[in-house]
Order: C-alpha cells, then sequence, then structure tokens
C-alpha cells in the first residue's frame, strides 16, 4: 500500500507539468532521441534533462544509451495506475450520484402515489 | 491552452499526496464535514487544513460554512479533466501498439506468400 502510494505520488507529481506532459504525448507515438524531444521547447538541455529525469525516477519512462545517442520510451504501468485511481473515484462518485437518482425518483413516486 | 494547462497542473500535483487522495475517495460518497474528514488521519487540524486548502485551490473540492460547521463537497470537472487527458495518452499508445502488430502481421503474411 505503502508502495502503491509512493508510485502514485511520483507519477502525479511528475504529471504536473506541461514540458512533461507534452513530452510524454510524443512518446506515445513512439520511442524517439532526447534531441528530437527537446526541440519543441525553449529551454535550455540542461533544464529539459531535468524533466526527462522526474519522468524517469518517477518509472513514466525509460531511456537508452546507444553510441552517443540516447532514446527514450514510454512506460506504460505508472500511467495506468494513475488512470485506474481517477476511473475508481469517478466510478464511487456515479454510484453516489445513481442513489441519489434513485432517491428522488422513488420519493416522486411515493408523492404520486399520496395523490392518486 | 494556458489555462487548461495550469488547472491541469494543479491538479496533478493536488493528486500527488496520499492524505489528500484519501479525502477525495471519502468525498466521492458524499460531501462530509472538515471534522470527519479529518479523523483517520494522525496529523493536526492545521496540517490536514493546508491539505483541504490545496484540494479547494485545485478546486477538487468546494466548502461551505454554515454556522460551525464547515462541509466540504468534491468537484468533478478537474479529475474529469486528469483523467481525460490519461485516457487521451492511453488512445494515443494503443493506436500505435495496433499499427506495430498490424505491421508485424502483414511482414508474417507475407512472408507466409513467400514461402507458399
Amino acid at each position: 500500500m505503502e508502495n502503491h502510494s509512493t508510485a502514485l505520488d511520483t507519477a502525479f507529481r511528475a504529471l504536473a507539468d506541461p514540458t512533461r506532459r507534452a513530452v510524454l504525448g510524443r512518446l506515445m507515438r513512439g520511442p524517439a532521441p532526447v534531441k528530437e524531444l527537446a526541440k519543441p521547447f525553449d529551454m535550455g538541455l540542461p533544464s529539459f534533462m531535468k524533466h526527462l529525469k522526474v519522468l524517469e525516477e518517477s518509472r513514466l519512462i525509460t531511456s537508452e544509451k546507444v553510441g552517443r545517442v540516447r532514446t527514450c520510451r514510454v512506460r506504460m504501468e505508472q500511467l495506468a495506475a494513475a488512470e485506474n485511481w481517477l476511473s475508481e473515484q469517478r466510478v464511487l462518485w456515479e454510484a453516489r450520484t445513481d442513489r441519489l437518482t434513485d432517491y428522488v425518483e422513488n420519493r416522486m413516486s411515493w408523492s404520486e402515489d399520496d395523490d392518486g
């Protein structure tokens, strides 16, 4: 449980940044070298590398250096865990909304019975 | 776009904490007063109120004080935006996985044709 919390903590923290989300969005389409990933962003390479480090430490991406080229690819496990957590919450919320609807509809049908 | 990014930034940042996620999980079942929300957590009320403040500032919850009781309730818009962003990424990734599968299957069927 504690480990699970920690993984979700670091995943959500890593997702709380537009540059890191854009990098993930690019990597969903396939692996890419760091140089290509950095191109769209108006920041120095050291700053960009810090973002990659956050993504890698939170296990949202992995990277491998072959020769002089470091290639990044996405890892889906933590993203799936984050999405699952959010969808579980929505299911809880929808169950409650359904119960409220049932309650209101039952009240309305009782009150119709009273009228009749 | 900038506003959307900022809303996702603050939502994901707020979600990066087990206490705040647990509070949200409780509120999915229905509104609750602060005192009840704080009960399961082994921390002082001022620390707990800071977590509520983060959740409220990121618009994941709202609160209202009636008399001496402050009641919190969940707001689903930002949670839905976060879930949507994650599911969009998964769809991109699945599309790529499907393309890869198609590619491999086509290659295999070509190579079967070659054999035949």
